[in-house]
């Protein structure tokens, strides 16, 4: 088994950030600091304070997985690793086949020129982002399976450390397959993509899911979106629909990502002021 | 014009709950104690800190729209004025035609047996509901003004008050014609309604929105709640639609409806930890 060779650390904000490789991947974790000033290091690093009892829970650890074009340590990734150790998670994300300086294959660079001619001029792109991504997915789920692997088997995790995944667009496109074959991932967060190869792997999973959809999708119609949504078999399923263009999702969501995993791998304790048991009755409208 | 006379008055847990009436109609309005000991009394009763300035702003006001059959005080709206007023707001909720014990038409009671006779034979009752909902809402915008109108007065209020509404099922019934007529009220959450008459007056409505929606509704069909969300005008909509049945709305819905009030009314304050500005671009699908 491959195991994390960590090449750069840095602290920063009560944030400790290192750089790792497993096998040939690149990757990043962000964890809280030692830092005593912070305020993100109130408990010690890898542990946070139990329920009633008192016991030590391992750190929870969400999968960070990023956008086609991008990488793991563009902006939206390293803002959502913020919000989650300030909330009390660890975070990784590693860098998708052919994205990060990771080098390309010759059917990615034809694949990219063929998503770069459609937008020149103006034919929809969908079809072949959703056969490209399929592509990546099958390369992308074992490097994640292998992190995950390699991480786990650091001092401040373990077997039992709760496990989320979170990734939009082509994290969303590499996550519904790693989350269907990963039984360690407890609750994820989706959407943005078009249900064509991924909603028939979507009917398998069954864990809590928070999904992102855009109410004004120019790429994405909005039937594909909500037929995305409806083929997750999960009995606890949210949709989040904003009015807006693909590009226009709320940041707020970013914030609520971390609540719905604060409330799912964060057990007996919650993000929110007020407690929120899952379910409850409110008034009927049948009933006058 | 009418004023409002306060009938009692009781005060628990950081909570001054004050019932009164405007003209015939039966209302409880829910804010900040001025008990010391309590964390929500933590700035004078009917202002808070303002922003950099230290100007004191106006306590926000949340009116609160019971569903069909309940009345202003049902654990609905008590536990929604809880939240809000622990966040920082007042709220007030005034009983709806023929329900909390004002009295019934004969109208009104050949509509609620109607409703009851399709109930037990398993009819849809929806229809009903629909016709008979938009007959209380003509009657009930008329008696919300005059609320606000009465309330405004009030020395801990004022004209520049910010005001939102929260009403799901007849309190979208009834919210969604209120919201349409009443320029004070700057935010709105609506949700678990038929598009049928209210989809209508919707397309009116500009102001930001939260709207919810249960995606295994066995009264609305999907389409028709989708419909109704799809129809307001505003700029700023979210639909939160969560699998499960009617009376299944997740409770965790009312402190996202919280949160929601709070980015749009508490001027430069949030209840969240991490800042939210309205809008930010994500990782593109569309580029590889």
């Amino acid at each position: 088994m491959n195991t994390a060779q960590f090449t750069a650390e840095t602290i920063s904000g009560g944030i400790r950030e290192r750089d790792f490789i497993v096998g040939d991947v690149t990757g990043v974790l962000w964890s809280a600091s030692h830092d005593p000033a912070s305020p993100t290091s109130a408990s010690p690093e890898g542990t946070r304070q139990g329920t009633a009892q008192g016991t030590p829970q391992p750190t929870p650890l969400i999968l960070l997985g990023h956008g086609g074009g991008n990488h793991r340590k563009s902006p939206a990734m390293s803002g959502r690793a913020e919000r989650l150790v300030a909330a009390g998670f660890s975070a990784v994300s590693i860098d998708a086949p052919g994205h990060g300086g990771r080098p390309l294959t010759a059917h990615d660079e034809r694949e990219i020129a063929e998503m770069h001619r459609l937008m020149s001029t103006g034919e929809p792109v969908g079809p072949v982002v959703v056969r490209y991504n399929a592509h990546l997915a099958d390369r992308a789920v074992p490097e994640w399976q292998a992190t995950l692997d390699a991480l786990l088997e650091l001092p401040e995790f373990g077997p039992d450390t709760p496990v989320g995944y979170f990734g939009l667009n082509m994290g969303t496109a590499i996550g519904v397959p790693l989350t269907a074959a990963e039984p360690r991932i407890r609750a994820a967060v989706f959407g943005l993509f078009w249900p064509d190869i991924v909603a028939a792997i979507a009917r398998r999973i069954t864990i809590p899911i928070e999904f992102a959809l855009q109410w004004d999708d120019e790429h994405i119609p909005r039937d594909a979106g909500l037929a995305l949504f409806d083929a997750f078999a999960s009995e606890e399923k949210t949709l989040h629909a904003n009015a807006g263009r693909h590009k226009e999702l709320p940041r707020f969501e970013a914030d609520s990502a971390v609540r719905f995993f604060a409330r799912h791998l964060l057990g007996g304790t919650s993000v929110t002021a007020a407690p929120s048991p899952a379910r409850a009755v409110t008034a009927t409208a049948a009933t006058a």
